[in-house]
């Protein structure tokens, strides 16, 4: 449906590895990830579906937007990201195609797509329902886009058959990333606060890790905690701050809920000062 | 193990495609999807499985009877469905292998597969569970079928190296569809119930969306609701009733949560009056 | 990176069949699980992955090592099993690499592997973190070796390109299963524990089942209750032990709920009697 010369003149960045990511608000308990990965499989036979988390909280697309930025990093070239935190389906919202860093994403224009695009340069594509028939795609339900629009598109880019430029206009402005950046403030001071808790009671916080940890220290909830390198520094119970495996400042308590002990919630304030 | 001529003769239906779907309310909490899974990746290499989901009420056949004759519209034909809600394991109750519209289900005879069977002409055998040896399966355990017995009889399907009909005699009557119907009361008047809550509490009905949405109204808790076609119609926070993305009439609240605002809950009156 | 014939001399049981299961705490909240898969599929392209569960309690091995060594019985010779409950990630434990049984494993040496190596020959070996750049690794995070460690190896694994021999130095010993004994008393009684309650609550001992069913009882939380064969010797409502699908005796209510009503936790006492 597209020269393929002009595919590859124009993108040189993607080719379809196969893994397709999902990260949605969909939760587990009602089938509606799994008809979207029926789509997947029917249309690429090859897929290896991977879900990265379905339990994002419904219509708050910050934490969705954190970890697909953050969870790229870890997938090969090729893999094509479908994200949907959606709360305006139905409405007049767009749904962007975009390629960037070698990888495809596939979600609504309400920011999701938002870390991603920031970081990186990148095409981006709004997708035209108009013209679903040409990959042979019914027309969409009101409500269900990432079963009837997204899914099947990325089976169509993991396999090869279609390219993000041909999903749509180029665009050049979309919802920016709804994640608040930390600010500096003076020399070693980084005012932040916290993005998400995780399923232990960790919570990533938007501070860079500093250089040197045992210099550092972050302030949190009323209390001045230590850096460390790893939990294993510090004894069980006690409340620390470490670079976490996301290449963010978490804050932790070792073997413990930090969350819970330190009474942490999203949105939270923190401090790094460096020395 | 079977005349091939014979099978091709006899459903011209069904051939797999390698998709299975799983659908019980086993939860995830221990390893009983697990294997299953492994069950059917050890006989069928090229199997695609894909959860439906796994969180259904223990013991309630209802919604997981809703949900495989939904979803069984957006799986291509050669998906083998495996349905297990089954507390009547370890009981005389019979497990069925059936072939309709180009799939095959395989579930317990408690009403699981009943919707389905009675949409759409099928064949029915009940599984003979004498017979598992000539599949290569030892002795079932007493409780837990999914695994020994559906699993592995679904990998043989979707590898099409057995067919519904060898699994065991043809029946003719099985449990009935536990979904109530929606009842006909006079002119363009239908009174029905809710059949579910889904995870951002919008409340499936089995009532049939009506041709004009605009033209209809929607009773439930006490209030009449107007028939929207999207949720961008109405503003964030109203009741709305629409044709969800499953074919059937939902109760909603845009951005909001239906079932905690509203008080709705499986098995609550609902009215459709079309003008 | 080893010589090939080598491999087969040392260890003629384990030969990749692509199958990979993966056993954590991490739970589905946040994308763990589903980065280790991508890394997986990302060096193995035809692995097939199952979730045995990751809902395990965080930071107890024990119900963990009690499903690893369960589940191995019904997966195939080739599986790949990657075990991560690891409270002491960041600490100087040891990640372990096992063969047992015709299958591989992968975890901390914290206990988790323990039931496995107890009751299978085995070749352990411990995991050298130093040389993970011989498989193309880079240098793990402090917290997250899952995905930089473990679930890579696996792939390799199953893959057939490294063996776990080439892993790192073989050990002779590691941490013991934490999974408590049944004990003998006297003619006939064994005194033993509950060790989990499963989803439908239902609570699974560590008593063997007896092989005369009608001739013993249990007794539990000051109550004696019969043993039967299945539940469908007892009516609705009934308090049961019977051996369960995973070869242990379990205390269960028939279509109930035997943890809620009878009131059982993980570690409680119970007495089987055979008479």
């Amino acid at each position: 449906m597209t020269d393929p010369a002009a595919i590859a003149r124009e993108s040189p960045g993607f080719r379809g590895c196969g893994i397709v990511t999902l990260l949605t608000d969909f939760g587990l308990r009602d089938p509606f990830v799994g008809l979207m990965k029926v789509q997947v499989h029917a249309r690429c036979p090859g897929a290896r579906i991977v879900d990265l988390t379905h339990e994002l909280p419904a219509f708050q697309p910050a934490a969705a937007a954190f970890w697909l930025e953050r969870a790229r990093h870890w997938c090969p070239a090729g893999t094509v990201h479908v994200a949907v935190v959606d709360p305006g389906v139905g409405t007049e919202r767009s749904l962007l195609a975009a390629e960037a860093a070698g990888q495809a994403f596939l979600g609504p224009d309400n920011g999701l797509l938002g870390a991603v695009l920031a970081s990186e340069s990148s095409r981006v594509c709004s997708i035209d329902l108009d013209s679903l028939g040409r990959f042979g795609l019914g027309a969409p339900s009101a409500t269900f886009h990432g079963r009837d629009v997204l899914a099947p598109l990325a089976a169509e880019l993991a396999a090869g058959r279609v390219h993000v430029a041909d999903l749509g206009p180029t665009v050049a402005t979309w919802t920016p990333s709804p994640l608040p950046p930390a600010r500096p403030r003076g020399v070693g001071r980084w005012e932040g606060e916290i993005l998400l808790v995780d399923r232990y009671g960790n919570a990533f916080t938007n501070l860079p890790p500093p250089p040197h940890p045992g210099a550092a220290a972050v302030l949190v909830a009323g209390r001045r905690l230590p850096v460390v390198r790893t939990y294993g520094e510090a004894p069980a119970g006690a409340a620390v701050a470490l670079a976490n495996s996301f290449g963010v400042l978490e804050v932790a308590v070792v073997k413990g809920d930090a969350a819970a002990e330190l009474g942490l919630r999203a949105g939270d304030p923190v401090v790094l000062e460096r020395a």
